[in-house]
């Protein structure tokens, strides 16, 4: 028997759209859920995109893609939720990003705050913020806001977090002892 | 022999920064390295906070706190350079979160692009950007970019990206199959 000889692959020149994919697909984010009501419903959507970039005045910054049917609303909306997600919270994560199903028909998983802000009581922290500035760019959003009330129990100095979730490449982790290197 | 009672602890009000931190101190982020030069001399931090926001043009954004040196010298550059970090890259992601210490040392570790941005070509990525809009918030600065030139491993599509890094509450994680909850 001879070993089977294949052909070299061929050397694919990939593009910069290619590139930029591959990197970011290595990129783990926490795990948060944004909803806003422009008077026409409420949505809602997960991202991993965002941050904290001041705290005094505590400031926070998340983006919201053009291929997400709730971006319209959030870029219309004065203020907003953002939902902080740990492994408890897993459930309403994988919701908020599941398409075409009705992230509201659970009434008793939500409620509205006082300024009519659509607001998932159970989450981790909950931060109602004011849009301050947003940025189009081919329909695709990013949203600067400043945080004015913020609950759950993560936001108690007093409580002990649960686990972190973080999103990478398609599944859903948890921090912890196991993941730490240092 | 009677139990002692202790005073009931005081339910001291918790302020909304303190709210605000807390919740962040358990939200979790992917980790990268800002390099930039303003014509002054190369400047380098560690962050948590990019993300990408649009594929079609590539846009990434992230931000700096008032708090790091570098600040001053990435809100005026003009093009930069993001690294995504994997756990290989640990050692810079410490590195460059380590106030006092030269970054620059050691020269064998980061070369120039044509246009002068300052690489550290072992990254696991490397993005060269375009600055298309910065927001600066008490000191604090938000950067919108454009990816111009990708690089590194973790660009190859063909290449098996190590273990993600991840920053939370002060430890470095990695993620692997023992983080993975779904």
């Amino acid at each position: 028997m001879t070993s089977t000889q294949f052909p070299a692959p061929i050397e694919q020149e990939q593009s910069l759209t290619d590139r930029f994919l591959s990197a970011f697909r290595n990129h783990p984010g926490g795990v948060a859920v944004v909803t806003a009501d422009a008077g026409k419903g409420p949505v809602a959507l997960t991202a991993t995109s965002v941050s904290s970039f001041s705290v005094d005045p505590p400031m926070i910054m998340f983006s919201a893609s053009v291929r997400s049917s709730s971006t319209p609303t959030i870029s219309k909306a004065e203020t907003l939720v953002v939902h902080l997600l740990d492994e408890e919270d897993l459930p309403l994560a994988q919701l908020c990003a599941t398409s075409g199903v009705d992230r509201f028909a659970d009434t008793a998983s939500w409620d509205r705050l006082p300024g009519g802000e659509v607001r998932f009581h159970r989450a981790a922290s909950w931060l109602r913020s004011r849009v301050l500035q947003t940025v189009e760019v081919h329909g695709s959003l990013v949203v600067l806001a400043e945080v004015i009330e913020a609950g759950g129990r993560n936001t108690d100095s007093a409580h002990v977090p649960g686990a972190p979730l973080v999103y990478h490449a398609r599944s859903w982790h948890a921090l912890g002892e196991s993941s730490k290197i240092n």
